[in-house]
């Protein structure tokens, strides 16, 4: 598959079009008024099961084909879904089974959307059976350049088919009973499995708690493990489908960022592409939508689609704040920064009605190409068009890698202790966030990806540790690399078995040290710690109490608590590299004082050139074999200014314009992207 | 029907009365207590069912002969009710679907009231039984002065009855699947429907979300109005049985203010009478007591009766606070006041036991007529006496008309988006507060209502303009009408489809310009409104980016917003008239400023003569034709005075005493009623 | 039986121990570990059916028949479980009916724990199986030292079969369906009941609200103590099958302080021993832990077992603080102080996986003997065999007695009214704080009790007056007694009905006065209430309006209160004693100024001898025959100072040191245990 997977050059500008929402004769006249706006593609056909079988059986793309057709006499590049996030209404009636049951036991009704029980047999062949016939209809249509199955797969099913399907994959994963009672210690509250079929769902009228909780860390894991595998084979039964018929359009569904339920890092091996949807909040910091950037890009280590994103304004939040002028615009190249080759938007055209009816779109309710914000797409399209098709195959590098695991995301979310507002995102986001204010790349990667890439390998609050992980990390170390990691990490295995023995002893090699327990500080906690250097910062959530061996202290706990001994950061070295170990969960604050500690020690080359108002400016940088492209990028609404350090024959694409070094000023929300061979 | 419906003055002064609850021998021992406190009425029956039908067919009337014939004795006039609010524990357990299924599709069992399905068959057919029995056998009593159906109908059911009962409802309204699936938009997310029986009620378990948002707006809205409706054939099934043997005494069923579940405009078209029940909280603003009972009166335009409240204190809320001496009485006639020919309670006797027992009443545990609330009552019922049976023929004027729309209501909640803040009543009582506050009459009117009567026409937050309603508003303004709207009014259609073509394009004609889109303010958003003359005012929860045809502004964002130019608030001369338009949402200092502003231009009379502590004080007229009478309230537990321009003639009411002009010192809660011919 | 109940000395030292989570080769290390920290005991076999019997009527004891020979062979003392409290999955899968239906109607499957439905025929006859085969085969066994029959009993169930066993408990308890309905009050809102079979469990699918308030407080309130009675038969059908083989064996289950569900003055009446778990949370005062243990050792007025503690920290509450140094010592030695005669934890061995995972345990996830907690408990265990065995035949005595009751707990609860903020066991622990923290030793009683012992018997919100209580008070005053009691008091009899006639009618008699009403303070208000010498104190919550007969009044309402001449505090003499009434709730600061006007009239010995420091130490004493036990624990994290008027011959029964009179100082968490002839 091409890393690129365009067919055709310039680069893909578009997003979802649901023209079967809307009277025949005004698709024309929408297509007209995209292409002014340099729109060159459309997502179709997301929703409309109920449309193309209107009754078991009965196929009717009349509507389909037109819609296609039009599309390709407009030139439009077509991504193209399957239809399979919304079942038709007579067949939740006629058939219960594909209709979800919910935590409490409840089998839900028609209606709302990805709602399909992924382990309905019904389902499952009504699926197979519409995606056969859309491949078969349109396989082969040349403007077709991607295939988007089903819709941001997400979410649980507690059915008996899901039930059986359990225990199936659990006979896999399992020899036998014995091994799997013991894998999840289910002599726990008499839990002993002594047939699989006693085996049932853990759910909140089950095995779970109210607020989540787990009774056996190890069952709801596996669970939740499982219910992502039966979607991803929901996704796989379509591929295959596709493939069969077409073997090169690239292939993908839409991701969500850092949303739970789903364990993108095994998804996305089988994506030919990895696309997502971004839709930060009011309130959502810069570096929180480049992280999650940074995870789409990392899942592959590739390039990705930004699939969705709205152009003005979401609706389904508390507060849908409307996105300043040049916002949109400023948000569609931070996402090229990041990786992103195709910038997409939720929706071309804005609902008449409906629950997206209030959210933005490129043709809003003024049904004109006069709007600000059509205005603001057509600048955009009319950009990108400047962009060289050398960009699509640039790629990003860092010297700094984060550790992303969705098994720690789960596992952490589902243990009962220590600290409610223990949030694994939040912990990883602290350490991305200190990186990115200061412009140094991050790759965001797996626990299972190479570290030897990397001069830092960061491990915040990665609970899990598969066996095997724990070498891995002191081996990097010991070849040179810098290991992070803090409070909490380390602490179970695959199947949430707490490891013995003291916490970190597997990792004493590389952090020098072991950890005996751990206190736990509420919300009215003022606990500080204190650098070497008598820099403060304060202490959150969690504080570890520690044995150190060979690591040597950086901060310490504050005098009155006991454990003030026992030290709050540590360094250790190690065969050629080091191991730093916090004891704590830091705000940002407090990871601003303990970078300013650790930057120094881990030999990073910046290319960071702050002034003294440059907070908020984001410099990132991708490669193509030829070509460095730095995106130069002003998040905020105030005029920046940064000190830019140009690279020879430097020059601003989008105004054709020469860049020397020197200190830039970047009006609000202003983009350069500077092009050096 | 006579407006009055009275058979007989003096004015009814009494409530709910449940001797059924009590031993036979303490009844006439009641009565007798009763009568000292002036009280002539009593409500009898509500909640019997199970006493009346002990088990299927078999009635017993007993006990409800002889509480009859012992209030006749008394001759108290009796407010006579139906007993259906509440099923007995038989029927329940006997046929299944007289219990509603709940929003997670639960069906409920036996317990609590209110809580029959509209749609069973059975709850159809066995309340039809019941109340052809009572009716035969009480008709005709001459102490039955009104009919009181059932309580404070409210809430929804989902069952499959009631999906069965939604197809037909359906059916009529739409001529076909396809008229439904377009006016739903319900292509959206896979919802077209190819046959009717693919239709299921919208639930949480089906279409609605957790927050009570819509998936398809159309449907949801035709479920609000069905269940409405469902209730309102179960009230009508009712008063046709009353009706075929007793042609002449009022019937009513006790609304409840601005409650969400029924569309009281429709409701109140089958009404003799409209009731309601008046329970404000410790920190309800006198206004918004003032607002539920202008509404109750603008249902019919007509007076009311005061169906319910406590003579002391509620026991339902979180902070049930004693009523302070006075405070009973001023409340009862406030009431009158703004139009309610009853002064009626809940209850006669309290509970002693059961989940009313700490709620108050006139006779409390005490068991006494020497109590502070039981004197109270006895004041009130003395002074009620001494008011002439022409009030009671007395309306209520006003050139100011607010609009409220049941419509709009259940539409804003159903949408997704824009601003969780975003609250029907409270942006209909912003605007009510203001002119309550300056003491000018307000109607609560229907959108269908005729405009011309108005100097004012205010449409807060009216979200939904069914079809031709803006057409109406352009020619209530070019016919010399000044109309004011604001942000997201006028936005959706009957079907919640959203209007093309630009915002408020359809009232150019009045408003002098249309909105592009809007901005949402997060509670934390400090943004402000400049008025022509520098006053300022904080903006909240939404703001509309206004472009100005022949509108002029008078105000204007704050400066560093981008939408700064387009201008918060304008004036609009079309022919005769002038269109208004308010950008954002106001608190009530915000209101204060706008109102400064606005009343200038308004050319309203008002009557208001405040003193520098005048604060609290309400003045409100009724007219007969003879006769004019003004309520001179102070709501506040503190002393007040108030410059009353007097009427010829003026008198008050209750002590007889001649009013001239002059300031008038009114003590806590003290109450004048001056009559002048 | 034995009041110390151990057929050995030394004091019994240990807690949970599940080896079944482990490989059988840890276990003799786990032993031999344990008795270095001086552990004796191993609280066994809680959870483990599913072990037992992994299939119906098949079971497997070779497990457990290792651990118990193992335990003997090292000369642990064994508390010996029986495993019925979570269920295995076979049984929930084949039976159904084994499963609790929650109060949302939905039946539960298989998971977490304390999931059986009492009234479950084959649950009993399930659990009666089990228990049968423990029993032959482990009575009789010389290191059982106590039975411990299942676990924290407590939750509801709402199923068919709780419905049928509501129904045969009803009839035992109501002579008809006349008497039950008017008992009930059941003709509100329709409730009568016409055939028994009518009724169906309050839940909130049928009659309780979701705040969980009831529609009828006396079936609600049966309700409760019909699953609280369940429950117990539970229990009593356990014990009944121990005492067939084991006549001389204490047998206990633990309870849980201050929990809900289940009325343990009942309880307590069928167990030889009370136990109990103590957890509590980082914010938690020394002062509710007191009142905690007092009210364990009420139940029997006898020393306990502390069953369940965490040595570290716990894992299930949202901040789980880890205890300092000293702290598990201190709360370990508070426990012995207020009657506990054995010190055990939950749990020995750290589990290592399942949700009980993160909570701490001697032997913790380090596995080892040389972590703090390892060593803390060691310290402990050794200090506890330096005790003498006179220590464990020691009783409490006080001169004040504070009632507790779960079903004036049940009916506050269940009451719509009057005030959210009302709990009651923060009004219980308001008065208990007062006395614990001037070293006033209380006694924690039932309202059956008998109150002459006491100098002073206090009733805060004794809501729930059954018929008797009042002139039981009347004549305890009356002989000398001091009563005090607060507003809410003495409201419904046993039924939940209000008396009629007046609140506190009954009491007048000791308190000499009435109450007619009673306001209700949101939690903005700042009503104060002002003593006769001018001291202030904060009016929370209910404000009582008083008549006053023969009582004085001690303090008033604020003055801008209508009621303020109606009294807020106020002392009666009657007889030969006082009776005192608050007419609203104090908190702390409240508390103190009201002590402070109330202590001057009790005549209570007290042994206080603060010093300026001294907030914080507790001083409670236990005696013997022969010799007196002061327990000085300074509760607080830092050093504090005490005045200590040492008795003849006093010395430290842990240093050996002799104590005199003076000012001591403790070091944080300190214990000085002094021993005086």
């Amino acid at each position: 598959m091409n890393q690129t997977f365009f067919k055709d050059y310039p680069i893909l500008f578009g997003g979802d079009y649901n023209p079967e929402q809307w009277p025949e004769d005004t698709w024309e006249k929408d297509l007209t008024m995209l292409e002014k706006a340099h729109v060159n593609s459309a997502t179709i056909n997301v929703f409309s099961w109920a449309l193309l079988e209107p009754k078991e059986g009965t196929y009717n793309f009349s509507m389909l084909d037109k819609i296609i057709a039009l599309l390709g006499q407009h030139h439009f590049q077509i991504v193209m879904a399957t239809s399979t996030a919304a079942l038709p209404a007579w067949m939740t009636k006629k058939y219960l089974d594909v209709n979800r049951v919910d935590t409490h036991g409840i089998r839900q009704g028609f209606g709302k959307r990805h709602n399909a029980c992924p382990n309905s047999p019904n389902f499952q062949r009504l699926a197979k059976g519409l995606v056969t016939q859309i491949v078969k209809r349109y396989a082969g249509n040349p403007n077709i350049v991607c295939w988007h199955i089903s819709n941001e797969y997400g979410g649980q099913c507690y059915c008996d088919n899901c039930a059986q399907a359990f225990r199936i994959w659990l006979k896999k994963r399992y020899a036998s009973l014995t091994e799997l009672n013991n894998a999840w210690d289910a002599n726990m509250w008499s839990h002993t499995f002594n047939d699989w079929d006693e085996i049932v769902p853990p759910d909140q009228h089950t095995d779970e708690f109210e607020n989540g909780g787990a009774t056996l860390g190890g069952e709801s894991l596996d669970y939740r493990r499982f219910q992502s595998d039966s979607l991803l084979s929901n996704f796989k039964m379509e591929k295959d489908i596709i493939r069969e018929l077409d073997t090169a359009t690239p292939i993908t569904t839409n991701f969500m960022g850092t949303q739970k339920d789903l364990d993108y890092f095994k998804w996305a091996k089988e994506l030919d592409v990895v696309s997502w949807d971004n839709y930060p909040s009011f309130d959502t910091p810069a570096s929180f939508t480049a992280m999650n950037h940074d995870l789409m890009y990392g899942l592959k280590h590739a390039p990705f689609m930004l699939m969705e994103q709205t152009p003005s304004q979401q609706n389904w939040q508390p507060y849908n704040a409307l996105k300043d002028p040049g916002e949109f615009r400023m948000l569609s190249f931070q996402a090229m920064a990041h990786g992103a080759n195709t910038v997409q938007v939720f929706q071309l055209r804005q609902a008449r009605n409906g629950c997206e009816s209030l959210h933005g779109a490129i043709i809003s309710h003024v049904d004109s190409t006069e709007t600000r914000v059509f205005k603001e797409a057509g600048q955009i399209g009319a950009e990108l068009q400047k962009l060289p098709a050398d960009l699509l195959t640039s790629q990003r590098h860092a010297q700094v890698a984060i550790i992303f695991d969705w098994n720690s995301f789960w596992a952490l979310d589902f243990a009962l202790g220590p600290n409610v507002r223990l949030q694994y995102v939040d912990q990883v986001h602290a350490y991305y966030q200190y990186f990115y204010s200061h412009n140094i790349p991050v790759e965001m990667i797996s626990p299972e990806d190479d570290f030897s890439d990397y001069q830092v390998v960061i491990a915040p609050a990665l609970f899990m540790f598969k066996h095997g992980l724990a070498d891995k990390v002191n081996d990097y170390v010991h070849a040179g690399g810098n290991f992070i990691t803090n409070t909490m990490s380390a602490t179970v295995d695959e199947h949430d078995n707490v490891y013995q023995g003291g916490y970190f002893k597997q990792l004493e090699p590389a952090l020098g040290l072991w950890s005996e327990e751990w206190d736990v500080l509420p919300p009215v906690s003022t606990c500080q710690i204190t650098f070497n250097d008598q820099t403060t910062a304060k202490a959150n959530i969690v504080c570890s109490l520690l044995h150190l061996g060979t690591a040597k202290p950086l901060a310490s706990y504050e005098a009155d608590k006991f454990y003030n001994a026992t030290h709050a950061v540590t360094q250790n070295a190690y065969g050629k590299g080091h191991g730093f170990f916090v004891g704590t969960y830091l705000d940002q604050a407090g990871m601003e004082a303990l970078g300013e500690q650790l930057m120094p020690l881990l030999n990073l080359k910046t290319n960071d050139q702050p002034t003294a108002d440059s907070q908020g400016i984001e410099l990132t940088t991708r490669k193509s074999a030829s070509t460095r492209y730095d995106f130069l990028i002003n998040t905020t609404a105030d005029t920046r200014t940064y000190h830019y350090a140009a690279p020879a024959n430097a020059k601003d694409l989008l105004t054709g314009k020469a860049i020397n070094s020197g200190v830039l000023t970047l009006a609000p929300y202003a983009v350069q992207i500077i092009q050096a061979n």
